[in-house]
């Protein structure tokens, strides 16, 4: 039979010890063991199997969520006897029987996937409490206020995640017992008001379910466990795994677990706390706590917790103590499990305990999330500690992560009307329009307005707005509230906890310091420090040494992929060079042709009757055309240089007002109806499809020789004045070898004239973009002519998928969510199709010339996912968007070890 | 050393013998030796090596050619020794000497490449005269007139070719003769007339050539040799080459050889014979000829020729004697040479031969250039006369050529407006307007418009406007003038030597019976009977039994392909399965949408803002697509029938007009406004790939259902009433597994419901298009929920090279021009390229699937090129439009005997 309930600790642990590698919190790359017990019941296994003080209990399977799903969401019944088995383990170690109502064992019941999603599925604490265990727990405890606060806790969360009923009845109802009683804290409540509060809950439930609230342990634990496995596919849920692509068929554990208790007095507290700091990366504990509090009071942010340790509290300059002074021997046991953690999982950890009356208990261990600034800075860290390699420190690094160092930060120079300040709760700084709800941030992103998202606090349901926003601000919850593990994870900047504003979300408003911000008024927020300013703060380029050139240069000495940049100006190629560019990839000529400047006589050109006419529109481009390469060459000076001639349809330079007529009109002499009538003629059905690439060289080669000519004359220029740059001519769009043939005569006459001209000579190569199906396949023939490969893969997707980057936003939105694309094909390279063709354009073009160069130059060429692909193929480099560089660097070396 | 002269004649053949298969007078399907030493030359090595009276000479082979344009256009001094020898042989075997001026040898220096180029190329006759031999010749023929006559055209003829002066100022002075004299015809000319026109001749020679004319007979043999090589490069040979995929560098052969002459007096003659009739194909010897007279005035046209048979006479009623009456000894000798000729080559010979003095020499032979009727007799009267095989006789008939036998002629019963009559030169009826220059033509073919050229004779110049023209017809002329033959190769019907008719091509008008038809008027003309009508006449179908049911009977006997065809409407469907049809392979649906009783339901459907308002529409269309298919099954009952869901881009079907959008708005009860936003949001940059195929009815899946339901209804409604029809329900544009199982469980949902609601089943099939690369690199995947293929190789073709077919107009004609593509990959499948994506597709299709069914619906579908190839890949059938059904049928025989 198969086996779906796991045990664990009392010195048990069925899961079996393993999993000792630390593995990073990223889907896919998780063990067998995770996969079976879930994160969370596969750590508290190995954390029993090492001897930490794990409260007991078991897990059921993730198989058996599919089987839920299967019985049409219901647990099938054959399961009742191994999770008795479970509840007898329980009872064995802990000595409390489940419904005694003389000294009742009380469980948790938790969801655990194999990977966290934190907040998304539910949660039942304190299960095994009815009207007779109330009274044996009292007694049991010898605190009666304990058992009845219990009791009322669990009715309201049972309630809520297993009945489904409305919780703000209940949260109404304690609201008015304080009132009622003139009380303003919870605690004030007496055992006496809360067995009130009891009576009046279980009312509630039953005028709402209709039923009485079940009385039978067993009965509350199988609807425990049935609703945790239903919230797998609540809706919240669902957009999670959409934005972190995890697939529903993993399903979700049921961990079922002793409870615990932090609020059985001054000697108990509850915290959560990672090994290091998740947002800087510092080698110290990080944390909070409370005194005499069930954990969710730390995480709901419903209470302002305390710091963990003494020199957080200072650092801070917060009054309330830190655990290292309130609870000094539990704190140094604390430490020592800490050390034990780090060490067994070569990770920085993130941990649940709760401390029942000077015992601590480890609830949860995990890889703690963190910002990309402390993922660089633990690495770099743990390796120059000797804990993991180089190159593990390189692979802990997530290279899509790193765009949050990339991106410019507050100038620090610049004045700054700080308005308010709460907790740096995830790095970063954002300007935007402040919007107050969830819908109003996604609509405005939609429109292409930055916005910050402004709320008392978050919840789960305000996913899709947090996603939306640029930065998020809360007024309450402390770092490791909702909102800033979210905003983390997401790489959002974020200030929680700024508790001197106020907000009405109803009125669409912020008050602070006697200010008003209005939906729509432009705030920015800094994470990295918690200001929050009014108006738009200017920003500065990030600093890419310390830890980030560390790792950068660990990496770049285990890759094997050159990177190179697209870029098509002088300043662009600067940018990229200092991200450490070799070389420009795909530098494409017609952005030059957009100039202000130049377009009429770009205009000229395209709208010339004939080839006289074309050919004094180009005289005037060539001197333009040349300055623009010279001063792309300097930047690149030593480098090769990969430019395109001219691509695109025609039709894209026309004019589209009277004044421009007039003003081609003007500078060819042609009449301006001829011009319109010329500019009609040039419409098409599908340009892409249409007459571009090396089509336009096929049918005007004037075009064309004047870019070449450009070319040399400007590489002659530079090569004069320092390091030669290394030309490499590349022809758009091409499908046949005849194409290319026709093509490379052309730039290769031009070549010989001016060499000819200045007497002196640069290398130079000329090759082109594999960006047709047909291109592909007869790669062989066509790298008799080329010298060079560059996989145009946006244009290359579009073909062999057949969809228009232009028009695919009308179904590839629907094409992802039903799972025909995992991802957005123009994003991560479909690698199976699109791929196929690139493995048998690389083969075939080697198998004709071995020598052969090969890059990629799509969009591709920066996702990390697609940069994994060129590894494997061989390419020789990859060539991203200059802000992609490192991130392409530091993905090269991953696929590198990998491979 | 390598030999380039080979002798025939006189007991010797250098060439050897060979070559007794016949062979197609199709390019690449030419033996070795015809390669080597053209059609001429190895018919001439072949006729002496079997005995036939061949004047003798030698030929210098097709590599001097290439030798010739490698010396910048002059022949290797090295080649002299051994034309010397060849002279030599002629001079041994006739016993005259060339240059002796008391009995000199003249010999025709006549081009030949591998493949007949009528007209092409120049020839230059009589060489070997000068000032002194003309004498010689006169004493050694007893006719001074006759040697004065062949002075004078040898000198115009080498002015013309060889030294390519202008041969109007010739043709003056001869008219200027004639009328000095009171004469008309030039036999009226004496011998001292002639001696005069001589002396006017050389004069004019050095006038215009700064040269005497040369009088050093070796001279005019080297000349002239050179000038037959350099007429390999003539634009009109380019062309023609061009038209007819001859390529450039197989080069000509020049055969050098005795005079023999046709105008030494009445026992003299010269004609050109077919061995059947190339016109109708009658087994019936079929020529003309001309007592006392050169070869060029039968095929010039400027004399009336006589007919050969006494029969062929009689029936067209003419006066002048037959060669059976005048000649009949020799008419008996000639007879008997046909028979040889045509067992020998085991097909129907084009001939050329000359009588001088009752001795009867062959000039040529050839296979003979014949209509598709003639070819269709013939090829089935020698399988039936055991002459060849009936494998053989399929291959005799070029499928292409079947299209002018398909399509509808004249209505017998219509009124006709007969104006005039000439010869049935090319069978076939067509109307157009009549335009009186090539250019015109051409001009106006392109702009779309049918037109009829009308030239007093064509010449090769006229090439591309008799390509663009649907008819020919010319007041002068014969049977065999350049206009027929040119017609018939390219399957043009063509009326010639509608002598009534004065034409001036001036003033672009056209005089008979008194009545004018200027450039524009519309004219019809029937190629088979020579009738020409003023006005369009009605026309009706083709006849199809006979030789073409007796040969489409013996294709379908050893074609393996299925042959279907593509009809959208019961009439396309009816008359694709009287042409022999086995189905439907492709029916668009679409095309039913724009019927104008359902546009604005269609509209209605498009433009709904939800799926509530598309299915009031769609319920308004379900019906209307029930009798839409049932009527198409009706017609196709117990056959299959592949119904592709919609597939356009949803904006075709948007209205224009304002009156439309009322329409829409009245039918939906949405604002005109609302409408046309929503119009505006359907606009695509690129329609063609962009929110089409599938993708409809993945967005929209409630339009693929009522589409399924639609076909499900059909069938059971016509199954009821007789044969079920099987439907192949095929969803188009599918690029990945996914989209494929979406859409089959919309279609099988829809079987399923109908299935129940009527309680019967019909069988049917979903399978898709492969029409993306991605498809068919996925095939494997897709296969397992396909269960056809149907290649769509004009979408195919569009994505694998990257160009839109609408777009294409502006660069193809250059591609094709400077050799990228071999023919337009729209019309003939681009094998290496398009190919190798369907040949993946089918092995990872079957390997998937070993049953799946496999065929293609592109305009491929219907050419032979391309249909040898789906044979090749091992497609189960080929989709041709209805008319296209019978070449595809014989295409797809002819590929089978070929593998």
């Amino acid at each position: 039979m198969t086996q779906y309930v796991y045990r664990f600790g009392g010195g048990v642990s069925d899961g079996g010890k393993g999993d000792s590698r630390a593995t990073q919190a990223r889907p896919g790359d998780v063990s067998e063991r995770k996969a079976l017990l879930g994160g969370k019941g596969a750590n508290l296994a190995e954390m029993a199997s090492i001897g930490l003080p794990v409260p007991p209990g078991f897990t059921i399977a993730t198989p058996m969520c599919a089987l839920y799903y299967e019985a049409g969401e219901q647990l099938p019944e054959d399961v009742r006897a191994e999770i008795a088995g479970g509840i007898a383990h329980i009872e064995a170690v802990t000595g409390h029987r489940f419904g005694d109502a003389s000294d009742p064992l009380l469980v948790s019941v938790r969801s655990g996937a194999r990977v966290s999603m934190p907040g998304m599925m539910d949660t039942v604490l304190n299960l095994g409490l009815n009207d007779a265990t109330v009274a044996g727990l009292a007694t049991a405890s010898g605190d009666a206020r304990f058992a009845w606060d219990s009791y009322r806790r669990f009715i309201q969360m049972y309630a809520d995640v297993v009945l489904e009923l409305d919780h703000g009845a209940f949260e109404e109802a304690l609201e008015v017992a304080k009132e009622d009683r003139g009380f303003t804290l919870d605690t004030e409540l007496s055992a006496a008001d809360l067995q009130a509060l009891v009576a009046e809950y279980k009312a509630l439930v039953e005028a709402e379910w209709g039923k009485p609230f079940p009385q039978d342990v067993h009965e509350q634990l199988w609807g425990a466990v049935g609703a945790v496995f239903g919230s797998w596919q609540s809706e919240r849920a669902k957009t999670y795994r959409r934005l972190n692509d995890i697939p529903a068929d993993w399903g979700t554990a049921v961990s079922v677990q002793a409870m615990v208790f932090g609020n059985m007095g001054d000697t108990s507290a509850t915290g959560v706390a990672f090994t290091r700091d998740p947002s800087t990366g510092a080698n110290a504990y990080y944390g909070e706590f409370l005194i005499n509090a069930q954990g969710e009071d730390v995480v709901a942010g419903i209470r302002t917790p305390q710091y963990l340790t003494r020199a957080a509290r200072e650092m801070a300059g917060a009054r309330a103590t830190s655990m290292e002074e309130a609870m000094p021997a539990v704190y140094g046991e604390l430490a020592s499990v800490f050390a034990t953690l780090e060490h067994h999982y070569r990770d920085m950890q993130d941990i649940e305990f709760t401390v029942e009356r000077t015992k601590l208990w480890m609830l949860q261990t995990r890889s703690g999330k963190r910002t990309a600034k402390a993922a660089l800075k633990i690495a770099v860290d743990m390796a120059e500690e000797g804990l993991i390699s180089r190159e593990e420190a390189i692979a802990r690094v997530d290279p899509q992560a790193l765009d949050q160092l990339l991106h410019p930060t507050l100038d620090p120079s610049a004045a700054r009307d700080v308005i308010a300040k709460g907790l740096p709760a995830s790095p970063g700084a954002a300007s935007g329009a402040a919007v107050f709800d969830a819908a109003t941030a996604e609509k405005w992103a939609a429109d292409g307005k930055p916005v910050i998202l402004v709320r008392t606090e978050t919840s789960p349901e305000d996913i899709g707005g947090m996603h939306a926003a640029r930065g998020i601000l809360t007024a309450r919850g402390g770092m490791t509230s909702h909102a800033a593990v979210v905003a983390r994870g997401m790489g959002r900047p974020c200030v929680s906890g700024a508790g001197s504003i106020a907000i009405s979300a109803k009125d669409k408003v912020m008050r602070v310091a006697g200010r008003e911000v209005r939906e729509g008024d432009t705030l920015t927020i800094d994470g990295s420090t918690g200001e929050v300013m009014a108006g738009e703060v200017p920003t500065v380029s990030p600093e890419l040494s310390g830890d980030f050139g560390v790792l950068m240069g660990w990496a770049d000495a285990v890759r094997r992929l050159k990177v190179r940049c697209n870029a098509d100006t002088p300043n662009d190629a600067r940018v990229a060079r200092e991200f450490g560019a070799e070389g420009i990839g795909l530098c494409r000529t017609e952005h030059m042709f957009f100039d202000a400047a130049r377009i009429t006589a770009v205009r000229q050109m395209i709208l010339a009757e004939d080839l006289a006419g074309r050919q004094v529109a180009l005289a005037k481009l060539l001197p333009e055309q040349r300055s623009d390469f010279a001063a792309i060459f300097e930047v690149m000076a030593g480098l090769p240089v990969t430019i395109r001639l001219l691509d695109p349809p025609l039709h894209e330079f026309l004019p589209h007002e009277e004044a421009d007529f007039a003003e081609v009109a003007r500078a060819s002499g042609l009449e301006i109806d001829a011009l319109k009538r010329r500019a009609a003629e040039l419409h098409e059905f599908n340009p892409m499809l249409g007459h571009r690439g090396c089509r336009l060289g096929v049918t005007y080669p004037e075009i064309y020789e004047m870019q070449a000519r450009a070319i040399f004359e400007a590489a002659l220029d530079v090569a004069e004045r320092g390091d030669a740059p290394v030309p490499e001519v590349m022809i758009p769009l091409v499908a046949t070898r005849r194409e290319l043939e026709l093509m490379k005569a052309v730039v290769d006459r031009a070549a010989r004239a001016v060499f000819a001209e200045r007497g002196r000579t640069v290398d130079y190569l000329v090759g082109t973009m594999i960006e047709l199906p047909r291109a592909a396949l007869r790669a062989g023939d066509i790298a008799e002519q080329a010298e060079f490969f560059s996989f145009g893969t946006n244009d290359l997707t579009q073909t062999t998928l057949g969809v228009s980057r232009d028009d695919a936003g009308r179904f590839l939105g629907q094409y992802v969510e039903q799972g025909i694309y995992a991802r957005d094909p123009f994003v991560s390279l479909d690698i199976e199709g699109v791929g196929e063709l690139v493995t048998i354009a690389a083969e075939r073009g080697r198998a004709k010339r071995p020598a052969i160069k090969l890059g990629i130059c799509g969009e591709h060429g920066g996702d990390p996912a697609s940069i994994a692909f060129c590894e494997q193929v061989g390419l020789d480099y990859v060539s991203a968007s200059p802000y992609r560089v490192p991130i392409a660097r530091l993905a090269a070396a991953q696929a590198a070890l990998k491979t």
